[in-house]
């Protein structure tokens, strides 16, 4: 997904935001407000929005000094959600459709996102619990990655956040463990998950874990690791996470015989414009190739989309 | 009041209303955002907020040369203001107390503020009157500003919008008429009442009428023409109405003799914390000079406001 103008507003927010979890400093807030207007203004917006979010917090890191600002954050997400786990595990294994139960769980750990909105507490999780179980998701597109679960050889897993991991768990034990690979950040970046909230989660004994090998918020393909773009390329199924992975990987050129499935909450207003939904809906989106063109442009890769929906 | 970093993303948000607002060209969109970004990395904040709006405005009538882009839409404003004025001045004339009404009035009339909301609808103008006249306005206030009135040679009264400038004559013709200035923006800015609006409202054969000089949503002093700077100088009170104005003239030095009282519905977080109250309350403002400084900072010009809440 390009970036709209709608979104400029609102990396001045998370620069803001994002200054004031990192440090009490004015002098700090003020340099990354100031750095984050000069980019922007000079950006191009053909960047997927966590371009921009992957400088922010950048410059948040070297003018702090502090390479993980958001560890402890993501300790206690972590924390939280293995606190959770036991009976989330009991809730999927008694439900009618353990599948669903687990994708459902799997978005609603989603809303544990410390870089959307910084004032998050227990109590929300909580609530986006009891109401992921009950919300709607299209029970087509469950099945239809029931399906391409069912036939993939090489599935990649692309994690999102710390403590979100530890809901992906319950989705991913769901799965062919032996046929995933678990994609987590390659670098520390605002509360995405990295190796070490994988192994927090008791995931790394349990599927291969790899990282992209980049600083950002989503999968920006050119900035990550030839080891990681070579299992991009290799896998025929991805499940990308979270709004980040869509953002940046919603208008990627898939093989002929691949497929995504994108698995989020919707939580701003251009990205359910984007994706023809409403702001707080729970989605899985597939996408593939369109097998008649052989440079994909957006939404044509959706096979559910119409050209007028997105023109 | 300085622009605080919590303006900034506002700033952003106003470039890409206005910019809608005016015209459904993309590229113009573009290029009103990347320059409002450009200008705000490298303005000083001791500017106050409207000096950005100010740039944004100029911008957009220099680029789509339109030199009064929201004609129309002052036009519309005042025809609906005056529709309801029979009505509402039967109302103050049958309150147990006229005045305290009109002053009620007077700020209801600040909500109609196209340069703050852009979807503002006629149902909202109804119902901000209904409450108006309910809404707790602290009393003590209103007393200061009906002595105030009483004792002043000479009142200076900063109009804000088109629409709200109809509500303004219900406060004015509450006050003596012959010592009252009316104070009109010097040349179109954004829905701003300007001479145009003063004579549409019928001000113009009730009191005399001046302009500042100046295109900024507020009164920068600086940017002031010399005429109306004396006639600032030479007022004993000021009724400065709306968010713009107390922006810009909230940390002005005012001569020992003189009083300055701000009228405005608070609309945002970051005024409502500079003035010490919350978002939504209706204000009348006492502000003057400190007896014992000469070189009065800010907050210090507040009779009510205690340093520590400033500091």
């Amino acid at each position: 997904m390009r970036t709209y103008l709608e979104c400029v507003p609102c990396f001045l927010r998370q620069a803001l935001e994002a200054s004031h979890a990192v440090t009490s400093d004015p002098i700090v807030h003020e340099k990354v407000v100031r750095e984050t207007l000069r980019l922007a203004a000079g950006m191009s917006f053909n960047h997927p929005p966590p371009w921009m979010g992957q400088r922010i917090h950048r410059l948040l890191r070297e003018v702090t000094g502090n390479w993980d600002p958001y560890r402890e954050a993501k300790r206690r997400s972590n924390s939280a959600a293995l606190e959770l786990y036991p009976g989330l595990k009991e809730q999927v294994a008694a439900s009618a459709d353990p599948f669903a139960a687990a994708v459902h769980l799997a978005i609603a750990g989603n809303v544990i996102d410390l870089g959307c909105k910084a004032d998050l507490h227990d109590g929300d999780v909580q609530r986006a619990i009891e109401e992921a179980m009950t919300a709607p998701v299209a029970s087509h597109e469950i099945d239809a990655l029931r399906q391409a679960i069912r036939e993939a050889e090489a599935i990649l897993y692309l994690a999102d956040n710390a403590g979100e991991i530890v809901f992906d768990r319950l989705l991913i034990e769901s799965m062919p463990t032996d046929r995933i690979t678990l994609v987590v950040r390659g670098q520390p970046i605002i509360n995405d998950a990295t190796r070490a909230d994988a192994e927090a989660a008791g995931l790394t004994g349990l599927v291969e874990v790899i990282d992209s090998g980049a600083d950002v918020p989503g999968t920006i393909l050119d900035q990550c690791s030839v080891a990681f773009r070579r299992r991009f390329e290799e896998a025929d199924l991805i499940i990308a996470k979270g709004q980040g992975n869509y953002e940046t990987l919603s208008q990627e050129c898939l093989d002929g015989g691949q497929v995504m499935f994108f698995l989020l909450k919707v939580k701003c207003d251009v990205i359910a414009r984007d994706l023809g939904c409403r702001t707080g809906e729970m989605v899985v989106r597939k996408y593939q190739a369109a097998p008649q063109s052989t440079v994909a442009g957006r939404g044509e890769h959706f096979d559910w989309v119409s050209e007028e929906a997105h023109s």
